[in-house]
């Protein structure tokens, strides 16, 4: 019979499987609770569950499969297979989970990070499908990426590479998290987003609808922009201008031909979209910038299956080159 | 008989060859003028005769190599093999290298950037020899770099990655002659140092012996260090502080576990090493930052011949995977 990968999207609130064919055809899904307050067997069997309902689902059994890909939130080590230390599922430091589901199932398993095998499916079925140098972000409450480099997914040493949010735009600016300064996570997020807009309606704009409430979110600021208000739509512009700013920098050193963006902030489209496509069409370098494209990602949530799939596939023995 | 190969290391000056074993040893070598000023022909022949002297020292013929692999200025397209635009050798301007060479020997040729072929003789045989993810960055009159990712070169979709010295370490920094702002070249090139010392004297040293003069250079700067010039001493932490920030932000987005520091600034030793080691220690990525190790270049001029014709070597059919 043909073989048949499950990809895995495992997240802070839930985990979603599917059963896809060699040619990128999901054939069946299943989404459940990640169940995190339960604990590290629950987590796990949320996963081994959701696993085994999306291969019955497509008629045919777990014994039955050539590989498992699993996308986590990292930090993780892809060559361990060992999630290390992820934020938003604590129970799970250090947990072996590569080996964990390769033994439950008696079938070759892989691990990789959720921002890498989003940008894996999208080069192989989505924004990226035309090209081999790709850089996919997502920009959400902060700023994270995976990129596609002469057709290889880009890991690094440690499984720890496109840190984009955490490469510097402004080292005079204000310390992240991360220990870094003037991170390109602390403008271009929704939080960045909001933090710049803060300062703003305190410094210049009485008369803005926006106000420096509590509850104030990007969400807020794009509903205020698109009802006409000056001050939300200068902060697309300038949140635009430092996310091309970091995207010309992260162009120039990967030199990649086509950037797809996610998340939050890219859904509201040529708001963001305009003033970063101007923004590299000012400050990137002749020669690349002209060829350059920054687009919308394309698969939505099947991004990360088909990428985790991918991934298994390129492990699984007697594989096609891609 | 065995496989043999070329690599040439073409620069503004002179022209390097070298005949070299795919174990990579250096078995002849030849060095000429480039002759720029003498025109395209000109500098065709330098090639050519490079080649041809090499080969004949190592006493073969040039029908019996492999291949021949070409480390030359950007930028160029190693996809096409034309060299487009080198600001130090106008006449070489949309220039088919490759195919020029590969016509006049009937020897398989490879192009690429100088930059990269450097970054892959040092991955190969010199300071990369024990990683897969490796950084090489020149500190010279400007700052360039090449990458290994993976075992692989990083090249990109039109061959103009790792332009690390037109990535953004200051967005409110001062505009660069590439259209960028605040580019690491700006500030860790030996003219970036010139610059920042000069604003330096002018602002609040009195009392050092440097001054700011037209013929001020880094080495003055260097020397006055040595000598124990407060001013002088602090500059090189200044630019090492810089270097570090650039270097955190591509080892963030690289994942490098090497990086390696070629070109003028980085003969200053421990001077520049122990404030950019110290810069990285304390703004890199808790988990990444423990492991990257930042070391000096070790195989000089041999770098580029080596990294040039393990380019050609990796083109060649019938490789051994690296």
């Amino acid at each position: 019979m043909e073989a048949r990968f499950v990809g895995v999207d495992l997240g802070g609130t839930n985990v979603v499987s599917g059963l896809i064919t060699p040619e990128g055809e999901i054939l069946a899904r299943d989404k459940r609770p990640t169940r995190v307050s339960k604990g590290r067997e629950a987590i796990l069997e949320s996963i081994t569950d959701c696993i085994e309902a999306a291969v019955k689902e497509g008629g045919i059994s777990t014994k039955d499969l050539t590989g498992i890909g699993i996308g986590s939130p990292g930090p993780l080590n892809p060559y361990t297979g060992v999630v290390v230390s992820p934020s938003n599922l604590p129970p799970m430091t250090n947990m072996p989970l590569r080996d964990l589901i390769q033994d439950h199932f008696g079938v070759p398993a892989v691990l990789d990070n959720d921002a890498n095998v989003v940008a894996y499916g999208e080069k192989w079925k989505g924004a990226g499908k035309d090209v081999n140098d790709f850089l996919c972000v997502t920009l959400g409450t902060g700023v994270g990426g995976g990129a596609v480099c002469g057709g290889q997914l880009l890991r690094g040493f440690n499984g720890n590479a496109v840190e984009i949010g955490h490469t510097t735009i402004d080292c005079n600016g204000p310390r992240c998290g991360c220990g870094n300064r003037g991170c390109l996570e602390l403008y271009a997020s929704s939080t960045g987003m909001v933090r710049l807009t803060r300062q703003r309606i305190r410094e210049q704009h009485p008369d803005t609808v926006l106000t420096d409430h509590d509850g104030l979110e990007s969400k807020h600021i794009y509903e205020a922009a698109r009802a006409g208000d000056a001050l939300a739509k200068e902060m697309f512009e300038v949140v635009g201008y430092y996310l091309g700013m970091g995207l010309v920098s992260a162009i120039n050193l990967l030199n990649v031909e086509v950037v797809a963006l996610a998340g939050g902030l890219a859904g509201a489209g040529e708001l963001i979209f305009e003033p970063t496509r101007r923004t590299i069409a000012e400050y990137g370098l002749k020669g690349v910038k002209e060829y350059v494209r920054v687009t919308c990602v394309e698969l939505g949530e099947d991004a990360a299956l088909l990428g985790a799939a991918k991934v298994a596939m390129d492990a699984s023995p007697g594989r096609r080159p891609s």
